[in-house]
């Protein structure tokens, strides 16, 4: 991208970075919360979405999930559950009667409260790629997670207005110890960024370590920091049938203290799944429902989601495949019965590309617009995911976030209104057959914000390209990177909350940090 | 790809290419007519609808559109018409009742009868790139086009079985002079290929020889080739309100001798038509249904379609833009209306990028989605499209197959099938909560043609891609390419048949084939 096209100004652009006015690397669209309007992609008719809930009850009351977790078992023993070793079963009733307990929306509020995010019903969010433990770039190629090239991802979920919440770790920082890796990644992600910000659930002392910071970070009492959401966690079932002991503790710790849990089975759809694709839709939904029903029965009317990651392998390699026909319906369906129970929807912008080339961006794609079709409200891994969620890559962090602002356009009344203004009959009778509307006053109104206008896209010809280096979209998508990460500013915090985040971690390291031996 | 990968066998692959078998250079999905299940997207609410028309059809009364032809000019005058000098309007009865003749659906038969097509309805097919000037490949980049280019792409076009017509010249050959290039060019296409075949319409000669010469190489008598679509053509409106010559008269030849005529206006928003998107599409409609009046009165009961070609500019410097929101919405808008004028609808495959990269793919995927997102029943440009259709590409090509490839899958009911075998209960039950799905029956049952098979994706890790060469997807296609045209066997063909198109292409060419000075 030239240098004048990187400089293009945009009206309204600046309006969610003023603190950048002047300097941007990019004009990028306004901070927003996207409200979709589409009615979803409906592959289910009404017998289909009863099918598929019959058979996510009949796992639920027949086969059962196992938790291996003692205080979650001896909760759903008390709630009347049937309990065999490890194994959980309960009947439809008490699974709808928890789930309808369950708040169809919810808000998220971050230390800045202009970033509250409201999570369900047709608003859209976007978070940034989480938990590869490799970072690959043009310049440096493949090489393992470190703290500089975590602190850059931070930076980028910053910086982009599109990017709605700072999800998991987007590279996992191996030069960190494991024991102290959180109060690092939080103190970094609390300070670079003023979004919602997320709590693994891997062991009592990191989660209790982030809800502690979060609280610090926004200045709040308990009482405070209990009043509404201020974060959430995400926790993964170990498919088929299991949900693991801190996953489990780590949900229950945040529900009780009223913070959501979004519940995401990894249902792969021939290895720890069925082949077909309602039965890995239901084996997902009942992981998904029973963890929720766990965590109502607790914290009645605490906010949860269910989450998908229903993809398929390659039946020849055993190599998971993302961004598949297989996976645009699996979400599609997965969205139908969640809109069912009447709770806010997970789903993943994710693909199987290791460079982000052609088939990275097709495979996204088809993740993104299956989200979109799905009514999905939070999208996990929205920008930088490569090699199954083994990689990050800023160039696709870029490039991901040109698709993510479509789809916020896509989303824009503008794009279909039918007002007599929008109709134009009166410039069309202006131009008449031989002119051109560039110069009439119709046009000319409404020019500057017409169009979507592009952060990596280069619309030039052919000539005016190549004399220009003739430079693919991963490069130029890289040299926006750089621009942004050499303009970042962080965004302002209030210096007590800082010094006092400073403190605690401090206190924290010399107290060991979190046990690494779970 | 490894030899390996490109190796690969699948069950039911080979199908619609038994005269490759053993040596195909991918193994690709087998020949059908696709059928789109889903509900369209419907941006426009009943009320839209309605508007939109309305705005339509006062266009259509009282601004009017030119028609640059005089028998039209005429036909419209004995219709009833309002007619100032090639200014034609016409009040919504007549264009009600002139719609009203077209068919909802119809077939097109090719020289091989198993390549019929059925277009309307649901039913959704695909087509190549047509007319750039130029091609583009990995080896040679940007070069005008040649004969031997032509011929490569008409060899994709037939051998890819997701491709089911061979729309205009995939490339321009311009070392063929213009006067005889159509000769040489349907020669090739209704040789090399035994799909359905376009006619451009310039010009009565040319018009004339194409139709002349389909039916050589179907072995048709006159009274054959009237009795039902042999063949096509398309037209596009001279945007804003006009229809130009030629245009007009290739679309009558073709529609008094039964063969189908599709009317595709090309109104770019911001330029040839209004900045607000209801509006271009109002007046890409109003152009589209006058030129679709005038056949239908002629020649009552022809096979036509509405084309759309709605898109908008970049306003900062005139470029077209394609896949963008505002094109995938005005392809959605228009879909609605063409279901309300029960007509089939022909929309792209598009993007304004150079070369076959990340922006090419999320381009293109949003103009393909929002294809099957209006029930779009032609899809022209479905493979080989950049630089906004100034060039050919054949990596682009195979790239843009795999998307193709996806949506038919896509489109499978077996994707979204809730039977009990599909739901799978026993198989869950049988894994339980620590086994694996790979080995049980049900799967074992499935797993050959459970999931989408891949021909250019690269689903390795990233260590194994690395060892391979760590190619970008664009190498992958190029490779694929040139061992498809390297396999490459011409359809069989009826030797008499051939021998006179030969004659048929000589004596023509001894006449001077067409004038060109239109």
């Amino acid at each position: 991208m030239t240098e004048e096209a990187t400089k293009r100004r945009r009206a309204g652009g600046r309006a969610g970075n003023k603190e950048r006015a002047g300097s941007a690397a990019i004009d990028q669209m306004p901070w927003r919360l996207p409200v979709n309007p589409d009615r979803p992609t409906e592959p289910l008719d009404e017998d289909g979405v009863q099918a598929v809930h019959r058979a996510t009850m009949r796992i639920l009351r027949d086969i059962g999930i196992e938790f291996l977790n003692p205080e979650a078992l001896e909760i759903m023993r008390q709630a009347g559950c049937k309990i065999t070793g490890t194994n959980v079963r309960m009947d439809e009733d008490f699974v709808m009667e928890m789930l309808a307990r369950a708040p169809e929306t919810f808000t998220m509020t971050p230390r800045n409260p202009e970033r509250e995010l409201i999570m369900g019903g047709k608003y859209m969010l976007f978070g940034n790629v989480s938990s590869p433990p490799n970072s690959w770039d043009l310049e440096r190629g493949k090489r393992p997670g470190t703290m500089e090239s975590f602190r850059e991802f931070i930076k980028l979920t910053q910086y982009f207005n599109c990017i709605h919440f700072a999800g998991g770790y987007p590279v996992e920082p191996i030069d960190i110890h494991p024991s102290v890796r959180h109060l690092d990644c939080l103190y970094e992600k609390l300070t670079l960024t003023d979004k919602v910000v997320h709590a693994y659930s891997l062991g009592a002392e990191r989660v209790e370590d982030v809800m502690e910071m979060v609280k610090i970070a926004g200045g709040l009492s308990e009482e405070e920091f209990q009043a509404r959401p201020r974060m959430y966690t995400n926790i993964n079932s170990v498919s088929p049938l299991k949900h693991d002991f801190p996953m489990l503790d780590g949900a229950m710790r945040l529900a009780r203290r009223g913070q959501p849990v979004v519940v995401t089975p990894f249902t792969l759809a021939g290895a720890m799944a069925p082949v077909t694709l309602s039965g890995a839709v239901a084996l997902s939904l009942a992981e998904a429902l029973a963890a929720i029903a766990l965590l109502q029965y607790i914290a009645p009317g605490c906010p949860v989601a269910i989450g998908t990651f229903t993809s398929n392998v390659d039946m020849k390699s055993g190599a998971p495949a993302f961004g598949t026909p297989e996976y645009m319906r699996a979400t599609q369906m997965t969205g139908q019965l969640v809109r069912h129970y009447k709770l806010p929807m997970r789903s993943s912008g994710v693909c199987a590309a290791n460079v982000p080339d052609g088939q990275a961006m097709w495979e996204t794609s088809n993740s993104l617009w299956a989200a979109v079709q799905s009514r999905t409200n939070m999208v996990y891994h929205a920008a930088g995911w490569l090699e199954g969620g083994l990689i990050a890559s800023p160039e696709k962090f870029v490039m991901d976030c040109e698709v993510l602002q479509m789809i916020q356009r896509y989303f824009e009344e503008a794009t279909f209104a039918t007002t007599e203004e929008d109709l134009a009959f009166d410039a069309i009778k202006e131009v008449g057959p031989s002119g051109h509307y560039f110069g009439v006053a119709h046009t000319q109104a409404r020019y500057q914000t017409a169009f979507y206008a592009p952060i990596v896209s280069d619309w030039r010809n052919y000539e005016a390209w190549n004399l220009d280096g003739a430079q693919w979209t991963a490069e130029r998508a890289h040299k926006i990177y750089k621009a942004i990460i050499a303009e970042f500013e962080a965004p302002a915090m209030n210096g007590d909350h800082q010094e006092e985040l400073k403190r605690f971690v401090a206190k924290r390291k010399q107290e060991g940090g979190a046990p690494t031996d779970f």
